[in-house]
């Protein structure tokens, strides 16, 4: 029963927050005209007020009206009657951290997996993996846990990054960091470009979007993955 | 009674391992032939024995001896005649837990304090900090704490790299991550670029190298500090 857009990112370079994927937006959100919003995740630490607030100005050109979670006065109201979810990005670690405090992470899971439409950018696009420990993010609280949703068998590292050729800087590269990931786990990890997304609709698992994603299974050579391709079988 | 130098990197490109500051360690080691090295921290996943061959290539060239703590029945043993430390870099995550799992970081921290001299590398110098919490690394296992050996009053972000003005790239800069986590905690930042070091001798802290580093104080705008300049009033 999923119905869930996972994105890498919000926004790409020239255009503005969620345009690139508003044709998407509109066919997930068909049926929807109230959004639940989770901002937990503050982008640069901006408050969930004014991060609500850039959500509802971008919802409102599709018709949608988002309303945050911190608005509601408990958060079983918050999820009472909704018809759809967005988690937005940020940071992951004080996302994650959030969600479990507010005791939102099971509630969210049973909506998602219910059928509630779910849209997720970035950090919020992380937990819909089996752990957030694929996350680019500075662990600047800590969690309760690094298991999150568990809605997709793998994990997302989204606004992934292929390594400069040309660079002379010795941190490590985002290759690098995942290979340091499987010498420990063994869930893959789809390393989504900005411009791509996961598309979910029941138990059917697509690569949509441009450009291609790499995946990155362990003790496999990685290699990329094309829109259209199924991502199902991948665990 | 510290005695340490805390570096950015273990390598600048175009030369070899610890090259760039091998005056320094010769300096820092004069009265140490037996060096205990850590090498829990497993760059690319690599594994303890071949880290720590690498490190005795490096510290042979110095004439120094090198021997892995994990080469030690116990960490007592390691512990029990050590002259001087050297833990290395990699995945700061994996390091810290295994610095706890072992029972090392409380020892760790009295050695140093005791005036054991020692050089820390990437995620060898963000254990040096308050809290690993401004490591560039991925959460590949969940460590039982952030907390690190608190020799520096503040914390290192290693690798330090400026924001690319002509990157379209929409994920997070350095500076917006650090950002983040001011949001949150009040220690300040050493953004220390690669070829930077802290050299901690007694209660003095000093920048030392080149680049510049890049303080972040909570509340201020991030602001360049050259070699030479103390960092001991910095919290």
């Amino acid at each position: 029963m999923k119905n869930c857009v996972i994105a890498s990112t919000s926004t790409l370079h020239g255009s503005t927050y969620l345009e690139y994927i508003e044709k998407e937006l509109i066919e997930l959100y068909k049926n929807v005209n109230e959004v639940l919003f989770i901002p937990y995740a503050r982008p640069g630490g901006i408050s969930l007020a004014a991060y609500t607030d850039l959500a509802k100005k971008a919802f409102a050109k599709i018709g949608k009206n988002i309303t945050g979670i911190h608005e509601y006065d408990t958060i079983e109201n918050a999820f009472k009657k909704t018809q759809g979810v967005f988690t937005g990005g940020g940071n992951t670690f004080l996302l994650v951290d959030q969600l479990y405090r507010n005791k939102v992470m099971d509630v969210l899971r049973t909506k998602i997996e219910e059928g509630t439409p779910y849209l997720g950018t970035s950090a919020g696009s992380n937990i819909c993996g089996l752990t957030m420990q694929t996350t680019n993010d500075m662990p600047i609280v800590y969690p309760p846990s690094f298991k999150t949703l568990g809605i997709l068998p793998f994990n997302i590292n989204p606004h992934y990054l292929d390594p400069d050729p040309t660079s002379t800087h010795k941190g490590e590269t985002r290759e690098t960091r995942i290979k340091e990931f499987h010498t420990i786990n063994t869930p893959p990890v789809i390393g989504l470009r900005e411009g791509s997304w996961v598309r979910v609709k029941d138990n059917d698992i697509l690569l949509q979007g441009k450009p291609d994603a790499r995946i990155f299974e362990k003790n496999k050579a990685p290699y990329e993955m094309s829109a259209g391709t199924s991502l199902s079988k991948l665990y």
